[in-house]
């Protein structure tokens, strides 16, 4: 991976913490922003972890966006699942380089890209969106996140069928998951994984007894919160505001 | 992926979500369990998602096991962090396939074989280990993790120093990571990621006073608590007990 | 409030946090326990907050209980609600000092004791439960706590009714309390509080919405985690374990 | 208790859950919000849980504010602590009608009045404030809560030293609770309680320590977190955003 920033790269760049921005680098550009603009004609040659100063004198680091930066920046027309809740997913159905994934809804590409990143660089996901006005938008953020070579967009409703087989695993984060484990069953490789996100505890009660009536076993159900951490001597504390709820996740295996 | 067991495979024998075992199957060996025993060479030929019976009747389910089994399963002389905290590194971190990552200190192998997972093919994973007699049972973990050809576990005080350069990553889980802070630095590239995972919040102070000492930025300190929810129609519910604490999870990126 | 000891006090031997015992201080017998036995007649005439010692040698403190030591060392013959979950009760009902309470049902009466703590002197616990056995050792547990003059146990089926008018709250743990919903309505006085526990979901849905038919406002569904932190210098952490859910707590104040 | 509202009365005024107003009935006035005015002399004569309408046509609910309601609509001029850790302070420290307890500081008085409505009708508090200016705000929002019969306002440097001896409780919620240590240990009866409510995990250090030191026993330090519940058949969930910390509370008791 080369450490020198080039011409339509991507580049994160940070201000603090909560204030960052990913952007191209297009020669001839300026990018504006609340401390003053940056010529990113400045930013071309210099290396990932330099700094560069706007014209109020404002210093801004130039970092190489990881997958979650990608993920957090995306253009979203859907609400995205948070990053915590995809490294669990990742976790729990255990894909990994060269897996071959099911997904849906693919809607702004966010969990699409994530999964993708993993299973790299023999690996796929097919990627389910029944909306046909989501699909540029995802292929957009999905090409800008570097994945799109390791991803089958497909405008297909999956409610209604999955067309590939002996997957190892398949990830859900739609509306009525439960229509589709009928399906996930017979797309699934023996012992394959399943996992379904959803908001609301009804979506979950649907879907456990889908997977109970379908020969999965080893169903789970859990949610995740994290607190961040305000960390300085003599004043440490957790910060006030927390996410006190995303959503609930759902794993299970296929048994034959 | 083969979907046929073969002697040598390790495999998941799940009896239901609470009691699974790992095994090897081996040729001519039975394997016992409270629900009776199970001849191995019964195993053999058989399909991951199949049953196979006890001498007493009891149904046992063949699963090939993911990377969080072989972690959850390995043979520990040292407390492990939990794979929910595994999987947030991994998604902090921003790590991948082809991702050369520093990781510290190597324990019993679980977070070093979860890392190597996920770097296949091309990446590396260095492991740090100052304690001479923990290396061999490391080794044999992350050998049947079938990581191994992506770990080189270096018997070496990482306090002292690190030999790598230009790394992607550096991933500890010791008593004293605010010492390996300025060699981390050292070691990274330019944008590079850091990770330290610590049990008291003693430590996380003197780790995030010595990151901000040495130039990093996007120091983020957070705690993940996962909570199981028990799903049966009419008496959904969160699961009595659950793990309060496993440790606190700290982040930064190196600038130049 | 004497600070001497006399016979027949109730007194809470406190070993260590974990080690604590509500006895009675009865003249000329012993109280056994893993550290050695204690003479009662020792106990008596000593101060609360004094030490006496075991025929081990082992110190204990003398300590006056509190009513919530009271309620957590009840003889219980159903799951009672937990201490913080009862604070929150108490707290959201606006009960004090001269409320007149309708509770049910009694149980072991370690909630009506809890409550009952709070109305004295001039307020009333109207306590109902349908099953004769509880009644008898509730009326003991509630007398030990020294409010039975606060409280009326009625063995009556409070899903068929409430006799009382124009209480300030109605405060419910059982298992059906969406029954018991249009009567609470009746027995309120305007502006009255209604509280109900119950520990799944599926219990709160059906609550709430018999409070949306019944002209209840301000309704609302909280749970309560409490976290345990063990405090030491340079190792300080929450604890491991904790209880991870006790029940859902739903409250509502009737309109006319 | 009346049911019929009179002039001079404080209500609460209830358009929905976040949308409440404390408001005393004066003849003659008006009070204006977002839903139009109501005219003050049409609420003279109602009773609490009846509807009033603006001139808008928008219906309130007139109810008799709760002590919950009081603490909460506080004027504040420092953070006041959150009912339910109060709640929890009541719980852990056992005290009831008749209570002789020391607090501190009285700040804008929401602890204060909290614990008074709970020592009356023959308790006190005895609430020490160092800072002269908070002293009128606070005697003014504990007599809006009707408790200032029961509270005695010092303004006094508490760190400096208790004046009442034999009290039930110590209760702190300000910055330096260890100072107060020694002083709680004297002003204390044997067995009493002592609780302290601190924002920040140092403060929590340095107290324990002082109570260790100062032959308290039974010394426990806890975080409580809340979550509400949005409850509606098909759709039920916790809410997304949550208060993720208040502050650490630590309890002891005072053996002699």
């Amino acid at each position: 991976m080369s450490d020198i920033i080039k011409k339509e790269d991507q580049v994160l760049l940070f201000l603090d913490s909560r204030r960052t921005y990913l952007i191209k680098v297009k020669k001839g550009q300026d990018f504006h922003t609340h401390k003053g603009f940056i010529h990113l004609d400045d930013v071309i040659g210099k290396r990932y972890g330099d700094r560069v100063k706007s014209n109020l004198g404002v210093d801004f680091v130039l970092l190489k966006p990881t997958i979650r930066d990608y993920v957090m920046k995306m253009v979203r027309r859907t609400q995205i699942i948070y990053p915590k809740d995809m490294a669990l997913i990742v976790l729990h159905t255990g894909i990994g380089p060269g897996s071959k994934v099911v997904e849906a809804g693919t809607g702004s590409g966010a969990l699409t890209s994530y999964v993708a990143h993993y299973v790299k660089p023999d690996g796929c996901v097919y990627s389910y969106e029944v909306r046909e006005e989501f699909v540029e938008t995802a292929k957009k953020n999905i090409e800008k996140a570097g994945v799109l070579d390791y991803v089958k967009i497909k405008n297909k409703d999956i409610t209604q069928g999955i067309d590939e087989k002996a997957v190892d695993a398949v990830i859900l984060d739609l509306a009525t998951p439960w229509l589709v484990v009928p399906h996930a069953y017979k797309a699934l490789r023996g012992g394959g994984t399943f996992s379904s996100f959803s908001p609301t505890i009804d979506q979950v009660v649907k879907t456990v007894e889908a997977l109970e009536e379908a020969r999965f076993v080893d169903v789970e159900t859990i949610e995740c919160l994290t607190r961040r951490i305000k960390v300085k001597r003599d004043q440490t504390r957790p910060e006030t505001f927390m996410v006190g709820h995303t959503g609930y996740i759902t794993f299970a295996r296929k048994t034959l």
